[in-house]
């Protein structure tokens, strides 16, 4: 690497002082436009890299956020991303990104990683094998910000950004039993993931509202990845009476599920209805067009890094500390595989 | 924030010397190992960071990788990034990841950015705005090095990440000729962008190669987005004779295609044969499967980052220097939305 340019190269090159370079540079309200246009031109030419790094180091300020996901390579996470990174950029942070992928040990070292790297705050969507948070501590111990969103951890004096997860799959189960179905099975992911028990309760709480009986053996915990469908409809069919309903808890594995159907001719929605999650691009391009959860992605990502950046900012920093829980708005939308009246 | 632990408190604590501690936190082999745990311990407990912020100050390394990509919302580009990330992870660096909303502006301000962060390298895939690469000179000037992928600019000094685009379309449209193909369509983005500029290429080399005669009519630029399909579909149907074969840039406009060719009756593959590109997951959700190219996302975010890092490793730095174009392989996938022979 080449030798790195100081204020003083700059003010031998212009011809003044390093005070005055230091100044223009600094946008310092004493330098003369013209004078500040010199050095400036003569910065940029001559490669100067302004000081973020030493000058945030005095201040203990690094302007960058770390985020840890579960997954890069996922349609939602990408999405969440994608609303950070436009915040953060507006407000002049930087974000460093990693996945745990899923494993307890990566996140913990991706932890460390961020840590050291004194990033200002940390955006933690947790593993799904993470069951504790002691990991953070040496977060907490200094006082920087740590918030999660979608999957949050429990029992914890973080705050999280989620949507009501009870109330979404309470709301399509309604509908399916609206619908006519009498045997509704549901498809989760790890039930150690808050996402997935909070799911599972609002199963439960709309059958039992609705007179019918909770039953085990309609629940599966499974991977919900691209190839699950053929495995979950093997396990449906086994199932005596069959079920005529199917909640999956992502769109993904719930166009494979419905290909699955109808490559064995079982039809959707007259004889299975379906409703998956998130509303992703794949649940309005397969036929029939899958009813889901709309899940704002793009506005979790928007509203976890601006709660994040204003506490940040704050110079009480009471808001976040206060603040437990951030709900998002979700909603049902209800498309061709599961409009069983006619 | 609270204040800042030193190797002086943890000495204070411990009742060591600063100079033992310092060498136990950088694993001096002159420790022995039950002082090094109870410093370890005591450092641990403490909140001690190490100081991998200054000591990169000192090195003039930041061991950080910039990334700045078109969109972060996008299946190809996620996929990269996951690829990128484990390697950038194993090698100890992080990775700090913007998206230039195919802005040329953007672009600029990301660079700038990344510049005064001090990333130790670069990666790029470009925004469809950007004809000239002069916002990446100040990283000549300082030999950080800049290394592009899928979308490089042309005639440049920098080593990009590609496939053979050119190949890649020539072989898809040489399948739709074999097919029985008599007049193809093909759907692009910006010509701007080596990828389609390529692309095009290819699709005339092989129109000329089985004696056709190539036809601007027949080449659509287009968004290549969820809702394109529609568009796409109206041109198609106004031109006369009515085409055979549809050659799309992207599985996600090829899938809104074939949903747009389904609801005015029009088969696919009798009537129309459809080839995409990527390998989506979309495109093999959908009804008939879609042909499409196999885009190796995620091996190019591992070889870019792989290239990128094994640059700043070397002494020399020739390797990089001495490369212009990394190719991957990318393979023609058929499937029933082009065989229209029994």
């Amino acid at each position: 690497m080449k030798k790195e340019i100081t204020i003083y190269d700059i003010a031998a090159d212009v011809g003044l002082s390093p005070t005055t370079v230091s100044r223009a540079l600094s946008n310092h309200p004493r330098v003369k436009e013209v004078t500040r246009n010199k050095i400036l031109h003569a910065a940029k030419n001559m490669g100067y890299q302004s000081n973020i790094f030493a000058s945030s180091l005095r201040k203990r300020r690094s302007k960058s956020i770390g985020v840890i996901v579960p997954r890069l390579n996922s349609a939602f996470q990408s999405s969440v991303l994608a609303g950070m990174e436009k915040i953060a950029t507006q407000a002049g942070y930087n974000l460093i990104i990693s996945q745990s992928m899923e494993s307890l040990e990566k996140e913990i070292s991706n932890t460390k990683i961020m840590f050291n790297s004194r990033v200002d705050g940390l955006l933690v969507s947790k593993a799904g094998t993470t069951d504790n948070i002691e990991h953070f501590q040496p977060f907490f111990q200094k006082d920087i910000p740590v918030l999660f969103f979608d999957r949050v951890p429990e029992n914890n004096h973080c705050t999280g950004v989620v949507i009501n997860n009870t109330q979404a799959i309470y709301d399509a189960t309604a509908h399916l039993i609206k619908e006519g179905c009498k045997r509704i099975v549901h498809v989760l992911g790890n039930l150690q993931i808050n996402v997935y028990a909070d799911r599972l309760k609002g199963y439960k709480y709309a059958l039992m509202d609705h007179g019918f009986v909770f039953n085990a053996d309609n629940v599966f915990t499974n991977e919900l990845d691209e190839d699950s469908g053929e495995r979950i409809v093997e396990k449906i069919l086994k199932l005596n009476p069959r079920p005529d309903g199917l909640l999956v808890s992502n769109d993904t594995s719930a166009a494979s599920c419905l290909i699955a159907l109808k490559k064995r001719g079982i039809k959707v929605p007259e004889d299975l209805a379906i409703v998956g999650f998130n509303n992703d691009l794949i649940s309005r391009m397969v036929e029939p067009n899958i009813s889901t959860i709309n899940y704002p992605s793009y506005h979790m990502g928007e509203v976890a890094m601006k709660n994040l950046i204003n506490h940040l900012d704050d110079e009480n920093q009471e808001i976040l500390q206060k603040t437990n829980t951030i709900t998002l708005r979700s909603a049902l939308i209800i498309r061709d595989s599961s409009k069983r009246r006619h």
